[in-house]
């Protein structure tokens, strides 16, 4: 044919994709990602000459990530948690915090749902019924000069003591183990929730999958999520790990920072902490035995926008 | 704390991810791919230095991509194709057939489906009131030596005149437009189709969306797709590109190799032809006018394996 047909190649291809894609773009910033993303996968697909097979695999692997996310169950963040990408993202945008003292941050997780519900203090995230023992979590929200901050919404979310969270629970009536709640004008949240379990994420789906062919760990260490918002003060994302749990250093979705490991204490004479966090009535709700609660505590410090 | 846990920084955490995802594995290709994917996913991170807001709108934008692909459509493709990789993937594994002048490849393409019927050499691929004017394809399947080869599978599909594939109907009732052949004892294959139109790939996904945001072209060269099997020969997948075509220059997928465009030729008087390749009944079913024929020829040459 007598067409001018600049023959595509494995060396030529990538910049002429590059330029059709950003050519007709404005945005510095898309433009910066488009290229990056291109760039980066076609150098992928060279350095291990993907095979046509492979190639299909992944195709068929990705959309079936696709496929297993609904609005109950989001497996493109787990694949992003479980390859450490997640935890990449926090890790370069968190430097501030550390800098400054502040809080650090963790990874999201799949498992954070805007279906939850606003509590007030001293009340409990778990449903009447919920399994496993009750534990204190409280603190104050201050800022890098130590002053509190009022009505910081304080998102906390976890599993209950088998391990699951209630969206993964079928029989779901409504957010358990999971509510918002606002800091006083002393800065303080506190509310009732159980002691975190070590638990294995669902590998029902493609990410269970892949973790089984890699034969890797499927548990997480034991942790609340927390998620702080205020008008004045940048969003954290955070979580707190248990340090008595065994895969502490083994988390699968490389979610822990030093700063964020906490002893969660047994105190078996709490009448004074009842007191002080108003939670009599709470305890009665979640028929309390009476024994003794498990205390998570923690002091926590937001950056300024 | 006093646990021994490494803090992970944008620095050791690629490592470690590396090294948690392949320690247990033996396969040496599978250790080659995580490594590389887990390298590039965070090489690509930490140079854009992605922000927590953009991770988002990839996980989101990536979930929507697999909820488009069903039974019947399979934007993930679709997508690998808009970016160059199914293009890319071709060309590095495709280099083996222009050093021994074999027919070379092309993408796949969305659009291939099991759902097809197998047709006998001489019937169309259209059913009866398809749109579009008559085009007679036939080519013979060579080996690199020249000698024909019989009983290679010819697998052919392609848009009808309205430029949709038969998956792209919601009234489709059985394949259209698509169906595999057998070379016959002289290795040649030879049906009739329609010509061969521009088309615009579906913009109502995900990959619609990106293509607008990047305000890039959206049309394909009229093409017809191939794909060829035979147990002793490597398998292929191509494509003949319509010389005429205004977009030959400008494939929004990538696919077009000069060794693949033809000129789709008129013939007014195509009595000979029909007589040839025995096209009377098939002509009739698909309601012919008489007045002439398209006709693409292709002589193929097929890798031993």
């Amino acid at each position: 044919m007598d067409i001018d047909l600049e023959e595509l190649t494995a060396e030529n291809l990538t910049p002429h994709v590059i330029k059709v894609s950003t050519e007709n773009v404005k945005n510095e910033r898309l433009i910066e990602l488009v290229t990056g993303l291109i760039q980066h996968l076609h150098d992928y697909v060279k350095q291990v000459q993907l095979k046509p097979a492979e190639w299909d695999a992944a195709i068929q692997y990705l959309t079936q990530v696709g496929h297993d996310s609904s609005t109950d169950r989001q497996e493109m963040i787990l694949l992003s948690d479980v390859l450490g990408v997640s935890a990449l993202v926090d890790t370069i945008n968190s430097a501030q915090a550390k800098v400054n003292s502040a809080t650090e941050s963790s990874v999201l997780g799949p498992f954070h749902s805007e279906d939850t519900h606003t509590l007030t203090n001293g009340q409990s995230i778990g449903s009447p019924g919920v399994i496993g023992e009750l534990m204190l979590i409280h603190g104050t929200v201050r800022s890098v000069g130590g002053f509190p901050i009022e009505g910081v919404a304080v998102d906390v979310w976890e599993t209950n003591g088998n391990g699951f969270y209630d969206m993964q629970d079928p029989r779901r009536d409504g957010p358990n183990c999971r509510g918002i709640f606002q800091t006083d004008s002393r800065g303080r949240y506190y509310l009732v929730g159980v002691k975190s379990v070590n638990y294995d994420i669902p590998i029902d789906g493609s990410v269970g999958l892949l973790l089984n062919i890699l034969k890797r760990n499927i548990t997480r260490p034991a942790h609340v999520h927390f998620q702080l918002k205020h008008p004045l003060y940048l969003n954290l994302t955070t979580a707190l790990y248990a340090s008595d749990s065994e895969h502490i250093t083994s988390d699968l979705v490389f979610g822990v920072k030093k700063s964020l490991v906490k002893s969660f204490q047994w105190n078996n004479n709490p009448a004074a902490l009842i007191n002080e966090f108003h939670l009599q009535e709470a305890l009665q709700k979640m028929r309390w035995d009476g024994k003794g609660l498990w205390v998570l505590h923690h002091e926590c410090v937001l950056l300024e926008k």
